[in-house]
């Protein structure tokens, strides 16, 4: 069984087509999963649905805490690309002996052109045979939570080092 | 490195709007890679684009002897779901020391609502990670070769075997 | 008031995941006309669900009797491309004093690359001002029954018949 | 012959993956109009890529002197939805013998729920049978410039007008 978190981020954003913004709603991770054909034992939760950039150690607490709690040992958690290396590092200080993977989207799932689903699809795998531990899952790898930075002009995760 | 070799199968099915027929074409992958903002440095090579209700042992063959070739020992092979298991046996009596993921869809990528994208990532993941083997990646999980059948009745893939 | 008769067609055919064909089961009219945000008056149902490579004389009267006790004098057919022209004249021999236009795709809409929604928006817009009379409305054209055919090497509808 | 005036507005916003935000490139309408499979005889032309509540009196001059010099009498202009009613105004009050269409969209075409695709097939037909005189297409409606607003709780454009 996996634990799946949700918190927000780009990967959740909708259009609100009477103001003409990204905004946020509801979570689209059970509708990624049905598309999926996922057979995968999930529970999904919604802890938040905020922009990283928006994200307080307040609320890192809150996804320390749940990650905490959780009785799985396996765990997804979206997240927003900007910040998601300072979740990681929150976790992996906060937490031993589970396997997190955080993973998020650069464009929102409801867009055509999103590559969310392909993210989804690899961070479950990920999260389903990685040893403890804290890792990303973006652009199809992983990485260790302290190796890895996301280039800003790119877009793109990449490894970064101690 | 990943090798990736295409056998063709419901994944990469088309419309042809002339005939008003499921047809073969170019396959999606290097698109879907794209849409994946896969960073995974890959090879793509397509063997044979068919259904696998019509593979012939000639066609396992040249599966076998394309993954036996591939220099890389980290292999993903997407095929079409209704006879990849006997693929799947034949690359494990023909191959060792090598993770091969094969892997499919129900729905043709092309079609708004395929699994194709999702089955993608999880597949190139379980070849990143998983030791040595030949394994099915559908669904969101993983089976090794021997123990796993397609339910018919549900298109879903199930534990099997002893 | 707009009258929709669905019969099928391209227009209308899904995915049969489990099968691995197109399939026809329930009409997307109502999906469609949520996504154009449309907000014409109208009323779908369903008379066939058909191939119109299938449809015979008796399917015609059925749509003829469908249009000529439709109490709105605006209807709007979807139909299969390749018997359209045939349907047109049966509908242009039975009725009098009513704009009816009839419409199809060349790939279904439940597909992504679908001309499906712009054909529909097109039909009714063209429903909605054209003259008592019957029409075929398909890639963005509309023409009267009698002057149209469609051209089956490249599934273009083109003015014929003088 | 259509003449087709691109002004920007949410019909051709994308998504800057990058930045994370909404934004203006290239216009969606040739690729619209080949996925539509339209044969109508089109010319199209950016005249400017705006949010249309940043439309001044000046950008309205442009759109109004290039309806104006246009060789063709029938013309359809994309727009946003905000002022679109402003310029089919100055439209009215700046050219005759013309029938120009203005339409839109409530979800970027590039989203995948975008009511886009609709409109232009709308717009396009409306175009194509109109009168002289400047309307407005959506919601698969068309209103005369001075009977429609946008009712701007409910993103729809509706009757008004004395």
């Amino acid at each position: 069984m996996i634990c799946i978190f949700v918190t927000g981020g780009t990967f959740d954003k909708t259009y609100d087509e009477i103001r003409g913004t990204l905004t946020f709603g509801e979570t689209h991770l059970p509708e990624m999963l049905r598309l999926g054909r996922s057979r995968v034992e999930v529970s999904v939760r919604t802890l938040m649905m905020i922009d990283s950039l928006n994200m307080t150690d307040e609320h890192r607490q809150v996804i320390v805490a749940a990650c905490s709690a959780c009785g799985d040992s396996r765990i997804v958690v979206t997240h927003g690309t900007d910040t998601m290396v300072e979740t990681a590092a929150a976790l992996a200080n906060g937490i031993n002996g589970k396997t997190i993977v955080l993973t998020g989207a650069l464009v929102p799932y409801a867009f055509g052109s999103s590559d969310g689903l392909f993210n989804l699809g690899s961070a479950l795998s990920f999260a389903e045979v990685l040893p403890p531990g804290v890792y990303i899952a973006m652009n199809g790898q992983h990485f260790k939570w302290d190796k890895v930075r996301k280039n800003r002009e790119t877009g793109v995760f990449e490894s970064a080092g101690e």
